[in-house]
């Protein structure tokens, strides 16, 4: 079908009407403003459709659904919820110019693209400034994703996707090299970045590592640093606190880096979709958009992992080195074990404190060794370290304390406020699961631990979790712990326990092997 | 991903908390609900997530996301706007009992069709059972749209699917036979239905028509008719008015008949996704749900028709015939010509009016002449008419002013507002386009044509449209009217007329053979 042009939607906000704002004290995540019933229909907008606001004092303009109203506000007075208002910058007596806004081109480029047609450089930036800016709905950008997920992305486009990411926000300027940058695809347990942050910056190279809210897991790295330290920064913040200390651990989504991504994980996140060609566009726009220059990306690869064999993560890798070269970077990735837990913590606060402790030297495991690891590469990679030199270079800096005085450091510049693993706050209510019978524990299920964790409340009670009381590969009794969960709510504290002993989830006999030793 | 299974989503609902309601008065269309930050966090739900509101008075439930606030409730009480209202029949001081509502099953079922899987008919039940109830977000429902969109479906989908939309509502039993129906998928204008409803009704058989409104046409039939009398009616008054003057136009959204059908295509709407498995399985289950046993089915067929050619119209045909058969129905389908505009209205208002005028007699042309055909092949379908008699018969009824009468009785039974062409109301802003040369007209775009009454406003305003002054095959000079665009908003009526003028759609060459005669 051909759709309005694009000078069309200029010319329809040209038009408009000025407004009274009233604010409503709701937090709604999606973006709604109410109309009274009469200015609806005067502006020719019905419930659901689309408006645009514009505020001429903060110069923001934001496009939102309506809702109506017979009483709620008064005629030439818009509705506004919390989240639009903090787009817009908003006081109660500003003034908006309110106008219909026409459905945008984007929307043919998606249906073009669920037809299973390659899109253009344009037509893509078109569709993620439409997503990042929420001109399209919800509804529209699902299915964008959905595409995406079916019909997979070729390279020109997800080169596109990456610039056009990119260039959606602002850029990190650091007058200081080189400029390092670390990213790991999910799926797996374990804070490697809470570890691996410090270690770099104590190496005397720039770390401003912008991390992720969890999507399908039961922490990510935002998530557990929050539990420690603010996480949200500006990127004035970000640019002073790395010049200074080396190394800073925010949340990606907090500041104008790429922000489209943030609205992209968001659609993504009720089906846990991850289409390759998106996760590489949203790791390598973050990363740009930070002025990294040696990249080292991690790819946990396993059956339950994302990347669930080798095959398709050399594939993804070769992508990735590929766009990296495009964009001016030096990638190297890094295929990692994804069958094991990294450490024994799932969730925010637990995942938190047990890398504070392996920082702080009382814990070293296969967690602190993957940091130590990567750590390596990145510093060969960056010419800090000679070839095969890195990991050395690293697990002294970690094993001498410098990288916890470091994270210290880190810490107190982000606002902290929990300095030491044994300060971490803990969820009120724990529940152990013992085993049923005797055994060896032969196998451990991470995406099913993963699972547990999320019931009990994770992420979003950041101190619900599940910490492992064993290993793989020890023999345990019949009654002994094999993992302790934790939550602040009681039902999901209830139905976890349930999940991990009853369910078709984690159960004892699969940590168990079946024949007794 | 494992997800928590069925089980546990019961187990989810046995915990939750009484509250009071507080009514707000906004319409959102979007089931919402609004806690206060306290009694969320003690449910444990955060902003976007969902919960269960049970009215213990009604014996209603709804799923609802959650936006919260600090002020706008007070804790224990509940916040909830007109749709949800609405749904649960609440009254101000009914209590609810709110428990958080886990991801349910059927998204995992939705992944499954996303990646290519075939479903089986419980999961099918599964998904549109959610999708009727809102236990599945928008954007999990877009996803499923567009897997559908991309994969298709296969037979024993598609009738799984009718009978999933049929079995979640009610259903009509009529006392009288024979019942028969007609459909037609979109694409093009005219309202044939309000003049072959009233045929049919004159005929002495039973037609219980539920019309759709427009998804991507300038009108459908529910929004003309709704110009004329109103077309939200309950399954009783169907059946009362049916059984008593053999014929009744509503809207099929009004009636709990399959009522998931709406809601997935308030989905399909803004990406005007219409999978053929998706509209087969609609069109099957409200015919079914009302309990017709012939029906005739009319593909229009054209390069810019839903169905662009006659190879996809067969083998859409075939899948309708063998769909009715297994749900016990007699069915014919019929390809008809979707290269001309049907009548020369497009809007809601406008199609109405010409619907009325082909009844009164005062005019005859193409849309007169398919409404004969169609309502001849179900004659002759029901055994009403002998073989190749139906047509002539259809046409008695309409020339004799039978059908007239018969359509007068309808307007009456359904509170009828409009009872003549004369007096249906018009928009207050009307534009010509004119001829910017002299030629011939040799031909008509009908997608472009509904595409200037859409940005004129149609079909939310329902007296927006386009009226062409001219036919194929006139001769017409330079200045002489073309069409004539209505609206009641001056910026859209603007922009239609630039668009019909300027743009990429239709322009005034594209009506007129290049070379003059």
């Amino acid at each position: 079908m051909e759709e309005p042009n694009d000078d069309m939607n200029k010319t329809a906000t040209e038009y408009s009407q000025k407004m009274g704002v009233k604010i409503f004290d709701i937090e709604s995540k999606a973006l709604i403003s109410i109309l009274h019933e009469k200015d609806a229909r005067e502006l020719g907008v019905f419930p659901l459709e689309r408006i645009e606001l514009v505020c001429p004092r903060t110069k923001k303009r934001v496009v939102t659904v309506i809702d109506t109203t017979k009483s709620m506000v008064k005629i030439d007075q818009i509705g506004i919820f919390k989240d639009v208002q903090k787009i817009l910058g908003l006081k109660e007596d500003d003034e908006l110019m309110v106008s219909p806004s026409l459905q945008p081109e984007s929307v043919r480029f998606i249906k073009k693209k669920l037809r299973g047609l390659e899109l253009t450089p344009v037509e893509i930036t078109a569709i993620v400034n439409d997503i990042a800016q929420n001109r399209v709905s919800e509804i529209e950008a699902s299915a964008f994703m959905a595409a995406v997920y079916i019909h997979g992305n070729t390279l020109p486009e997800i080169v596109a996707m990456t610039k056009a990411l990119a260039n959606g926000g602002e850029r990190l300027q650091l007058s200081k090299t080189p400029v390092v940058d670390k990213h790991s695809i999910g799926g797996i347990n374990g804070r490697v970045t809470l570890v691996l942050v410090p270690i770099m910056a104590s190496a005397g190279v720039y770390i401003p590592k912008t991390a992720s809210r969890s999507i399908t897991s039961a922490a990510g790295t935002a998530d557990a640093m929050e539990v420690l330290a603010d996480v949200e920064l500006s990127v004035a913040q970000i640019k002073q606190i790395t010049e200074k200390i080396g190394g800073v651990i925010c949340w990606g989504g907090g500041v104008e880096l790429a922000p489209g991504d943030d609205k992209i994980i968001k659609i993504e996140h009720p089906l846990s979709l991850d289409p390759e060609g998106q996760v590489i566009a949203s790791v390598m726009a973050k990363k740009f958009a930070v002025g990294a220059k040696y990249l080292i990306i991690d790819i946990p690869v396993g059956p339950d992992m994302k990347v669930d064999n080798r095959e398709k993560a050399e594939a993804m890798a070769k992508r990735f080195v590929e766009v990296g070269k495009r964009l001016g970077m030096k990638v190297e990735v890094a295929l990692t074990d994804g069958t094991e837990p990294l450490g024994r913590a799932f969730g925010p606060a637990l995942e938190a404190k047990y890398a504070l402790e392996t920082l702080e030297g009382k814990r070293f495991d296969n967690l602190g060794e993957k940091a130590c690891e990567l750590a390596g590469l990145l510093l060969e990679l960056c010419g800090k370290a000679p070839k095969k030199k890195g990991k050395i270079m690293a697990k002294n800096i970690l094993q001498s304390r410098k990288a916890h005085k470091k994270m210290l450091e880190i810490l107190k510049a982000q606002n902290g406020k929990v300095f030491s693993s044994e300060k971490v706050p803990m969820a009120k209510l724990k529940a152990t699961v013992i085993a049923q019978g005797d055994g060896v524990i032969a196998n451990m299920n991470v995406k099913r631990l993963v699972e547990v964790a999320r019931i009990a409340g994770a992420p979003g009670d950041a101190q619900a979790g599940v910490l492992l009381l064993v290993e793989k590969g020890n023999t345990v009794v019949k009654g002994q712990g094999l993992m302790e969960i934790y939550s602040n709510n009681k039902q999901k504290l209830d139905l976890a326990k349930k999940y991990a002993l009853e369910s078709s989830g984690l159960e004892p006999q699969q940590l168990i092997l079946q024949e007794i030793m």
